[in-house]
């Protein structure tokens, strides 16, 4: 199944199926108003909805209307906790590198996350608002998970199985603020606005053979004011969604839609460009020893299009995003 | 006005208003049902609210009943955002010179802060269910305010004018976890598992004199096991909670309902004890080269409690936990 959410004066805006075509689709408020109602209900509500979800792509379902992703909100526009992994090694290898800095520890065997916010997601063409570009705006291309409950201290496989959704991710990012907060051991917290997401979040089966070993088998193309910056490919996870949940679940158990993403997505190969500026950045300065690519400016854009390996477009849409100066 | 959330089958509880003296409660869930609710409406409900509170003190409410702290969850069993800050420098000073650490960078200009969980907090009297003792399983006495909606980019004096609410908080740390997680610099996630809340939260009125200068002026009594373990007092924080606010809202909007902590209450006083066994504990090594005290065994218990100078309880009321092995 592939599912929206549409604006609405409510928060978690209104719930919709999409067709597997993309061209249609209907309202399910009859049976969850919203995408965290579905989550938190998913036994009761998965059977009826895929009742509906079989009409509608035999063109038979009542209320359909043609899909526009220029009217979605972030499939959950805010969830319970927004937890992000950085689960491909090649890219914190390569800031560590630029930076001759030692790798963290453990960082092959246990996953580096950290809490983001989870309250106010932007949706696929919202403008994103940020104070100063002297911040330095970047974009970071990610996939990700939405879980079921998932009970604290469950292991990886296990905690696969907890996965309902998948959703492809823009993590935006304020770079000059980030080893301040590094730093001091806290993490993250201004250097991470709000993140935003793709119009469509699909079951598992929805990717057929582009969901295996628990990572999204997809190619993110990215492109920055209209030129092309990369297309790694999510296979190259170092580790899987399941080991992200689990190492996530602890200490605590999650609640039904709780997000979980890969971190950047980031390729050892170098033909495969990057899925953040900052990743670009430090590749020039091992190369050169500075650097010659900026971060980005006001009026910027950046687009994000997840492809199977022969170019056909995944079933997440399209992110495409400008950033604006926020005016209080 | 002084409210609290009993358990209910809903995730944000029945919200009550409770009288002055604590005696007595009342539903308020014709103007608002949940405390979250009256947090995004508050402009609308705090009149109607207001004289539902007058007449519960007057003794004239209809409908209240005894007030009974054991069937509360926490005032917010879930909030948009749980931001936790590290106010009291003297805390973090003591870390720093038992490890040996150099100060974090701009420690006594910019507060330090991370992402806490927001969606599973703990009431009062609930149990802490936690995996290990090798965990080193330790309390955190703390304050905090709930905030209505805040604007990016907020002054730390217009951000003290948006503090709702004011709570009694006790942020419950697995102290094996957090080093490796600070090293990482992405921050705590395992080591800090799902946060604990007095069952009273009251606006900053209620405290009269005791709230001054962005700081709550009371100490946090805090007994483990029945033994006194410190009393330090909130007027010590380095940052008010207007900066720690403005901190927060640096790179993004807070919606209602967000909470923002002080971060262990302690005091440069020796006499004071400590809202925390870690920080009882480096100050053993920094005395005697080691640490004498232990963190918390299955079965221990914890108290806290604010009280006024001259030892009048507050109005948060008692957490009183107690911590025992969790069986999946």
């Amino acid at each position: 199944m592939k599912f929206a959410s549409l604006k609405s004066k409510h928060k978690d805006g209104r719930l919709v199926l999409v067709s597997r075509d993309a061209a249609y689709a209907v309202e399910v408020g009859d049976i969850a108003p919203h995408l965290i109602d579905a989550l938190e209900r998913w036994d009761d509500v998965q059977p009826p909805l895929q009742a509906v979800y079989e009409s509608l792509n035999a063109g038979g379902a009542e209320g359909s209307f043609a899909f526009d992703p220029a009217q979605c909100v972030a499939p959950l526009p805010r969830s319970p906790q927004w937890l992000d992994g950085s689960a491909f090694l090649n890219h914190s290898n390569l800031m560590d590198k630029a930076f001759n800095k030692p790798a963290p520890p453990l960082v092959e065997t246990v996953p580096m996350m950290y809490q983001g916010a989870s309250d106010d997601f932007l949706g696929p063409h919202n403008e994103v608002a940020l104070p100063r570009v002297e911040d330095g705006i970047d974009f970071e291309g990610e996939f990700g998970v939405i879980t079921g409950p998932v009970p604290m201290g469950v292991d990886a496989v296990s905690a696969l199985a907890c996965v309902r959704l998948l959703v492809q991710i823009n993590d935006w990012s304020l770079r000059a603020l980030g080893p301040h907060e590094m730093k001091t051991g806290f993490g993250f917290l201004q250097a991470k606005p709000s993140t935003a997401f793709a119009p469509v979040a699909v079951t598992p089966d929805e990717l057929g053979d582009a969901w295996r070993d628990g990572r999204v088998q997809m190619r993110l193309h990215v492109h920055w004011n209209g030129q092309r910056f990369g297309e790694p490919h999510g296979g190259e996870m170092n580790f899987h969604f399941g080991q992200l949940i689990a190492h996530a679940a602890r200490s605590r158990r999650l609640t039904a839609g709780c997000i979980v993403g890969s971190g950047t997505v980031s390729n050892v190969a170098r033909s495969a460009g990057s899925a953040c500026i900052a990743e670009q950045r430090v590749i020039e300065i091992i190369d050169s020893g500075k650097t010659h690519t900026g971060f980005m400016q006001f009026g910027d854009s950046v687009r994000m299009q997840a492809c199977s390996a022969d170019g056909v477009p995944g079933p997440f849409g399209v992110i495409d995003q400008r950033v604006v100066e926020y005016h209080p």
